[in-house]
């Protein structure tokens, strides 16, 4: 049985159907991020009524905090955090390289302390597939060597090469009840990501995801080097877009046939106080503009009582004003932060819907 | 119509109804406080899905924030907030007392400097109860003169008959369409406390509020007041102790006729982790002790899968672990402070639910 079924692909947008062990999910899909075991701000519960298909979650941060085994103590994540739905978790690549200070890579893994109290942690390959399966993902991500934004070819080359070789590490020691994806990197530079894309098919995955983009180059990079990667790619796996992006961006990036991405964009942003606004109406888009961005905590919106965004149907712009959205800010209640990401993930929902046609 | 009906008086509490433009209550009651117009961590439907019956909300806070004019603009609290029920406001009294540095008070009102920006503001009778008009509260307090917690009795007498000065000024300034409560000063002096209840009653009002008491004086001697108080206040009006209390003391306290009750306690100590649990069931109480409190944040939480209170039907306690809960406060995630909030104010409505009978 085949994990990933494609139903319909057209100029808009791949429509599939991903079976997962916890349940079968439409393509193309967003996922909030859930870093910690929770989706800043909201329950496990305020996420099902938000309609988010899957989750996701970080193998690093949950390593650290609430550990190993604990986590296989406490009998997994979906347990942990009561989500019934499937969830993705990264492999913790990425944070060891932006969040930890101290980090020294050697072939067999990477060595870092800890963000939080400065222990010393060697993660590796087969840790994060242990991690990973603690954790009882659906989808788990490979563990690869993360290059900086501004590398050069050599340290792209060198890193996609080890992650090519970790790929391989992690499928020889895959829980097998778990979907595990590859990691294709090489900066912004096509032969590399042709080469690591044809690594990965050749060990072959369940599904494959785009890493290190989204990480500074500019967006016309980003689109050519995955368009190109998505021409190469088998068409009966899902692929991934790794961390983004902007609305017009998935819109892009949909319509060269990726199926899945995460960004902390809406969230963050929520939090910041800067919301998406449809242009035209709730999940009415194009390749042009189609939404804008307001700052609520503008004076101009102080004794506006009308919604966040008029179009929209979410729970907050349904029952709350700008005004008082802008009041939550200003007296620092963070409900105003819940609302506003509620708004947010409503738009990307919505955004995603109308992707699937 | 009085607004008041006393249905049933008991050894353990008065039961009756308690009418209000925004909806028939019954009593005795909990006030769950929405300071600046929100609960803590929670929105107006939350508190409905809590089954609150009615809100307490702050003067002193709105009128720095969002001011007088832009209140009069957004049409109230309760359109503001969406809150449908019944909201009650204290004058700011206590606030001016309690968060101000520098206030100077005259017969004719304090001022004060806003603890936010500084600024300068002269508070009077007549602007508390021109500002909880604006805000549009169903039960409205007579702006009174509190004295600190260990004054004089000279400075408790001054201002326990400034305070009847001023709730004179307040029944002549008040909108016509709101219940004035008068507030009962004068410290632990009995008598001081009887010419304070009895000034008040010769004015006249639509209840009486016991103020100046949870300020650090023993429990015995606020109890012995609020005996001595409840028993020379009119049987038809309802009586409220404000700022009070812990669930043994709100027991006590409805014993002796109090019907109305607020306190930070359950809101508070939810937020940093302090969280009640019954001891023989769900609304199970006595006059002996009948609740424990757990500090959720301890190790011995860390992989407890059962809910923090096995007695409880909330929808914390019936959807996410203390192991969970537990985590959420370790790495910083706010749905902790909402999770146990839900907890802690359901352990309230449930114990005020178990004094109506």
């Amino acid at each position: 049985m085949s994990t990933f079924e494609l139903k319909n692909t057209s100029e808009i947008s791949r429509k599939g159907t991903l079976s997962l062990p916890h349940g079968e999910i439409e393509t193309p899909f967003f996922m909030p991020i859930a870093t910690k075991g929770a989706v800043k701000t909201m329950s496990s519960k305020d996420m099902k009524d938000l309609g988010a298909q899957i989750l996701l979650s970080n193998t690093y941060h949950l390593l650290l905090r609430p550990g190993l085994e604990q986590m296989k103590q406490l009998g997994g994540l979906h347990k942990f955090m009561n989500w019934q739905g499937p969830i993705l978790t990264d492999s913790g690549g990425y944070q060891v390289f932006s969040l930890s200070k101290t980090n020294k890579t050697t072939e067999d893994g990477v060595t870092f302390r800890s963000h939080i109290n400065g222990d010393k942690v060697h993660l590796t390959p087969e840790l994060s597939m242990q991690m990973q399966s603690a954790i009882g993902a659906d989808i788990v991500m490979q563990f690869d060597d993360v290059a900086a934004g501004n590398s050069t070819r050599e340290r792209y080359e060198e890193a996609m090469e080890r992650s090519l070789r970790w790929a391989k590490r992690c499928k020889e020691s895959v829980d097998p009840s778990q979907k595990l994806f590859g990691i294709i990197q090489g900066g912004t530079h096509e032969d590399l990501r042709k080469r690591s894309a044809e690594g990965l098919i050749d060990i072959g995955f369940d599904g494959y995801a785009i890493g290190g983009l989204s990480v500074g180059e500019s967006r016309e990079d980003a689109y050519r080097i995955t368009k190109a990667i998505c021409k190469i790619l088998p068409e009966d796996k899902p692929r991934y877009f790794m961390g983004g992006g902007m609305p017009e961006e998935i819109v892009y990036y949909a319509s060269v046939g990726v199926d899945m991405f995460d960004c902390v964009l809406p969230t963050r942003n929520a939090r910041h106080g800067t919301l998406f606004v449809w242009d035209e109406g709730e999940g009415v888009f194009s390749n042009e503009k189609f939404y804008s961005q307001i700052r609520i905590t503008n004076t101009e919106y102080a004794i506006d009582d009308s919604p966040i965004d008029p179009h929209c149907t979410c729970e907050t712009c349904q029952n709350y004003s700008r005004a008082y959205v802008r009041h939550l800010f200003r007296v620092n209640e963070v409900l105003a932060k819940k609302l506003t990401t509620v708004h947010n993930l409503h738009f990307y929902m919505k955004l995603m819907k109308g992707l699937r046609g």
